[in-house]
């Protein structure tokens, strides 16, 4: 509340890359406010995210009913739209900020809730010191959210531990797979997983083998430059040891000039350039220099929208940080963020944090070298230790005629009250 | 029971490429073995598959507890390995038969269950015919199990329902995901499945949207000749209507001269011939003819292995094909399949029927013509009633430290008994 005790209305975003687990957090933001009707009048969201408050086409999430909100916790994707909109600093665009803070004002938005990465808790910093020197101060609170888990202070972010679960399902399942027919038939099967910068998903594929499930697991990280060499006979000894090998392999991975090994300079039939991922790179690689039979997956958008087989910490964590993020704002706390505490690993037990914007903007979170185990090709108790928890858990959807039951939200729109418009 | 009442060893094995739900039959057949002992003595099954036979590498299962017998059930891939081994027409290798017939005869071996699609039903009719020639009768049941679902007369094939569900769930969901960001990203997403000759599985991911679920899907089956003009004109109606679309493609789709379009003689930057799927060609294409931005997955064994998301019909078929086989045995049938028959739609009921080898080997089952839509890019309505009730109910395995509980068998050798060897 603020603004002469006035009850303010709310705007929430979704920003980047949507993840299995981010509209839990909408869930939390929105479900929350409605149970503080005094203080927060309406939640308005930003249809595709930011865009949505400077173009003003916002979404009067009071429209929409409580079921369908409750539904939000159990389904992927970003229920509102989101983008990939990073503003310019006050310097370079002082019109878009100027453009935000007429929106809000039109509104009588006082708290902005902004879900996302490092760019958004950026943009979330710069929108609560501006709105405060352009004379209309806003309560900006981040909610974080990102599958590549570089958010720094909180233990990790909402989406990972989802992207993390299918990762480790989908290589254990398929390893099965490939020890049943690797005597006559496949050897290597290769999987893509994102992280172009950090190698936290790739990770996840480490725990497709535990000490009840003996599975042979090669990971290639974007930190641990690509060694063909070195890495061709980690694949021949696996494959002597075992008779087959999964490599879970991070689309970022490089070779010795930094150069991206995705990035082969293929040209088809006709001279055209091809964009290819890096799994199939990895395999005719395997193939030329073994002639192991291979084959290959890319798990793209399935990973970081599989639902189906979320992590329940991960749902948990998701709602719980868009809840607190709410009541961050009732307390009257501006430009922070709520985090996730990790208290111990065995039992896991977390709790709700919170850490000012100005430590969390414009820091990447990268996975610690005591992570990578000292070939280079796997993962240390220790990351075993931090990733385990985060894949705790089933939570599963609704089905309906064999489909999981996700919602598609009415979103009906607020009415417009500027004249002007904006072309972002 | 043959030879003078003396109850007889049965012999196992899988074939082929291996399903989410191959095991639940091996279940079937095991546990119904179990319970007539005083007809079948022991199961011993095929170390990977049938070339455990022909070199005298049998498993015994009676060593298996009952409760990893029974966790089959929930386990994909093949738990005792499986081949792509055919044998070959008994003019053209008389060699291997008579080595089968050896084997089985220094083992005891009076039943011969044999787990897979159209190649090994063929294998399994030759067997029954063949032994019967040499003197060494044995009664041949093939049971029924193939991805592709192209075996005649049963009404479907196990495994194939649980891929069809990983398809529509993930499309679904991949759909949901590209919605979100549409607006100023991604446009197109392409999913490429398996399915060389028939399209059904493709097929499947027309099942992601439905009545309560309105999603722009497009299939590209292998059963319809690829015309990059007038599916780039889908693509751009279905983004102008919806803002994005989902693209299923099948492995298996060809081009005007029959050609793969996979196949693209793709080189890279030392002429080295690359292999690639057929996804990213069809999103290079996407981008080359429209502009749109694109991403691309590959399911390729996750597709098949996913017993996390296994469809609940599915498992309960091949649970009980697997058990109405040993039950056949015991009826003293020879030659025979046991089959799906479907009896209604809604509610979906079905029954245990079986049909005679001679009219299931060497038969593919296409799909009809009157399941795939007219323009060609998606699936009829009576295509989506036949789909449906396969893919209906859910069977989650149990999970340990977040991961599902998957068997590994100790599969403990039977001694050998022959003084001779085999090569196949």
């Amino acid at each position: 509340m603020n603004r002469n005790d006035k009850p303010m209305n709310a705007f929430y975003a979704q920003s980047g890359g949507v993840t299995a687990v981010i509209n839990a957090s909408a869930a939390g933001v929105i479900e929350t406010a409605r149970r503080h009707r005094d203080r927060i009048r309406k939640v308005y969201a930003g249809r595709s995210g930011i865009i949505g408050a400077l173009t003003e086409d916002l979404i009067d999430t009071s429209r929409e009913p409580i079921a369908n909100i409750r539904k939000l916790r159990h389904t992927p994707s970003g229920a509102f739209g989101s983008c990939r909109y990073k503003l310019k600093s006050l310097e370079e665009n002082r019109r878009e900020y100027e453009r935000l803070i007429e929106v809000f004002s039109a509104h009588d938005i006082g708290y902005f809730f902004y879900n996302g990465g490092g760019d958004s808790a950026d943009t979330c910093l710069k929108i609560s010191q501006l709105s405060k020197r352009l004379g209309y101060p806003i309560q900006a609170i981040h909610v974080p959210k990102t599958v590549d888990n570089d958010l720094p202070i909180t233990d990790n972010c909402p989406g990972f531990g989802s992207v993390a679960k299918y990762v480790a399902v989908s290589t254990r399942e398929a390893s099965f797979d490939v020890a049943s027919m690797c005597k006559t038939s496949t050897k290597v099967f290769v999987l893509e997983v994102m992280g172009r910068h950090a190698g936290w998903i790739a990770a996840a594929g480490g725990l497709a083998a535990d000490e009840n499930t003996d599975l042979p697991v090669l990971i290639l990280f974007p930190e641990v430059t690509f060694n063909r060499r070195r890495f061709m006979a980690e694949v021949k000894r696996m494959v002597r040891n075992y008779g087959y090998v999964s490599v879970v392999v991070s689309e970022g991975v490089r070779g010795r000039g930094g150069k991206f090994l995705s990035d082969q300079g293929l040209v088809d039939a006709f001279g055209h350039a091809q964009l290819g991922g890096v799994a199939p790179v990895i395999a005719n690689m395997i193939k030329q220099d073994t002639g192991f039979k291979y084959h290959w997956g890319v798990a793209d958008y399935m990973q970081r929208s599989a639902r189906h087989i979320a992590s329940r910490t991960d749902v948990e964590q998701a709602f719980a940080l868009g809840r607190a993020a709410v009541e961050l704002a009732l307390a009257g706390r501006n430009s922070v963020m709520p985090t996730v505490k990790r208290i111990s690993n065995r039992p896991y037990r977390w709790k709700i944090g919170s850490a000012p914007l100005g430590r969390v903007a414009n820091v990447e979170k990268m996975m610690p070298a005591s992570f990578i185990s000292k070939d280079g090709f796997g993962i240390t108790k220790r990351c075993r230790n931090y990733l385990q928890p985060l894949i705790m858990g089933e939570d599963y959807p609704p089905y309906r005629d064999g489909l999981p039951d996700y919602v598609s939200l009415r979103n009906v729109p607020v009415k417009k009250k500027l004249a002007t418009g904006f072309r972002p």
